[in-house]
């Protein structure tokens, strides 16, 4: 696949670079943006030229139905620099497409190729300079649409914007993540918008989440709203289970998002000839596999996070320790990952798409 | 209850009024907003003075976390003028106490009682024009509370700003309503945010509703997740069926929206001795009550639609129409109610409260 640079854009540089001003030794992820960003309005059923202009606050109604409705969706995606100083997106298309799914689910119109992929690359040439080499350094993407249409009757928008924000970023997660297998709330309804990359999925996190973290846990692994039986996604990763030397993770559903990241796992341990198995897991049998020692390793995998090795985890007011392994799979995988993302080893996927 | 205007408010008039420019027997639901919005920001850990100010649009940042992970919430109000010109709330209390709860489940900060009930009379008094004399005229009033803390990590925001815009509104629904009830998508999540008036619950019914209306419904009647089999709300209604002469309706839950009108309804139900149970509504009992006749009536009770009488409903790509009736109860509870909320009948109950 190749990124087409799109010649029908307006570009307004801005008058100067906050480069400088950035410390990216000490990055807070998600708080720092580059110099420009990308916007691309949806007015009278058609997607309006897009513009790439100055990073910085912009005006919107009261009535705007994102602020009343949450009709929103996003991606996250990442730009990694070799070290012959080239940079490169890993999998775009899968985010590209994933976008437009979440589109439909939340009856938005999706956005043209060229407007999501050319105009990402053309932003991206603009803001090479914020990708830093070296492993660990990243410039996080953020393309989102949301509903800017007014009024606060209950129903799609008329009109919507899009946009890319880049922030430069290292690790999500620092430090142990400690998780809790949820027993009372949900992430997603059967028949809901689990599987969309919509707003309101993430919100709908934070209470539970703030409760688990007074706990002295990171994160909530989600089980199934109907029997909180099946293990199933951890909210901005998905979740692999490794059980002597097979690992396991559930299939995608309308509950679970179909992550890039999960995928590349599965597809890099079948490369790699580790067992993995796609099925549900349900929630007694890694509490069977934990008091029996037969649970290795669990970890979580997203674009934000890469891999995310978990420590430990707590179900029904008992915590389980994980043991400490010398040959971890999730940092295997994590490594050959990492190294095809950065290209310091070879992409025999065809994962890696140059700028 | 007693509403006392807040004194600490900072008041910014319009330099001149839209209302000589509004056709208020042609209105569209919530497409026209008064002169005036209440602004309060949540900034540091507390909220700011308060600031009524023209309607307008506002500055935000493009990584707000309410564009990203929909963390906003809101409230459905109206205002009714009486015969001598007063201006009156229904039940504002119930508002404010469920848009606290909202925001605890969303995990965002209360809003103080003088700011949201305080504020709301002093905006009132400003904009007490634009409330119309006359059964059917009513200002809709939309108290709201988005997260503007900037930055694109999933995790609740710092900053928040809380809002009120009005709109002179009629009725919500024209003619006739069919419904469909929902036998593959779904609005709520068991241990969800089905209960909070979340944005994202609203966004999420966006497209299965847009495939109801393509099918000749204009709403659908969500069941619960897990089986289908359950009856709970339409989504900016909650439901009610007679079977014969006995009302019943779902009683609320996590999935379920605790509705001000829905349980004006049950109150002003059990004072007229009309009898009415609060039970699990089960699809078979209703498809077999209409197969046998004794189905009379459905509605839906809502502030926005008052009480919506719905003519027919499709369930397995049947369709059952009601019968029309001599002596409906939805439109004798709905002029009960009408007639409390204009101040036509005595308010028994104490519902109503003066500007």
């Amino acid at each position: 696949m190749e990124l087409k640079t799109l010649n029908e854009i307006e570009i307004i540089s801005a008058p100067h670079s906050k480069i400088s001003e950035v410390d990216f030794e000490n990055l807070t992820f998600g708080n720092v943006f580059t110099d420009h960003m990308l916007v691309c309005d949806y007015v009278d059923g058609a997607w309006q030229k897009p513009v790439i202009e100055p990073y910085a606050p912009f005006m919107i109604d009261p009535s705007a139905k994102v602020f009343h409705y949450g009709q929103a969706i996003f991606e996250g995606m990442k730009a990694y620099k070799d070290q012959q100083d080239d940079v490169w997106l890993f999998r775009p298309d899968e985010n590209y497409h994933r976008f437009n799914k979440s589109a439909t689910r939340m009856a938005m119109p999706e956005v043209p190729e060229d407007v999501f992929l050319g105009g990402l690359h053309r932003l991206l040439e603009i803001e090479k300079e914020w990708v830093k080499k070296g492993k660990g350094n990243t410039l996080y993407i953020r393309p989102f649409m949301i509903a800017t249409g007014h009024g606060v009757i209950a129903a799609p928008s008329q009109e919507y914007r899009f946009m890319i924000i880049l922030s430069p970023a290292r690790a999500y997660y620092s430090g142990e993540v400690k998780v809790i297998i949820a027993e009372h709330y949900s992430r997603a309804a059967n028949g809901g918008i689990g599987a969309a990359k919509a707003a309101g999925n993430y919100s709908a996190q934070f209470y539970p989440t703030k409760l688990a973290n007074e706990q002295g846990f990171q994160q909530i692994i989600w089980t199934d709203d109907a029997t909180h039986t099946k293990l199933e996604e951890a909210g901005t990763m998905n979740v692999f289970f490794r059980i002597n030397d097979t690992l396991y993770t559930a299939p995608t559903s309308e509950r679970i998002l179909d992550g890039v990241t999960r995928k590349s796992v599965i597809e890099l341990a079948q490369r790699e000839n580790i067992k993995i198995e796609v099925r549900p897991v349900l929630v007694e049998e890694i509490v069977e596999a934990a008091k029996n020692g037969s649970l290795k390793e669990i970890f979580g995998a997203g674009t934000a996070a890469v891999i995310n090795p978990i420590v430990g985890f707590s179900f029904q007011d008992h915590y389980y320790e994980l043991p400490k392994l010398e040959n971890s799979m999730a940092l295997e995988i994590k490594e050959k990952l990492t190294n095809i993302q950065y290209k310091l080893s070879e992409d025999t996927f065809g994962w890696t798409v140059k700028i």
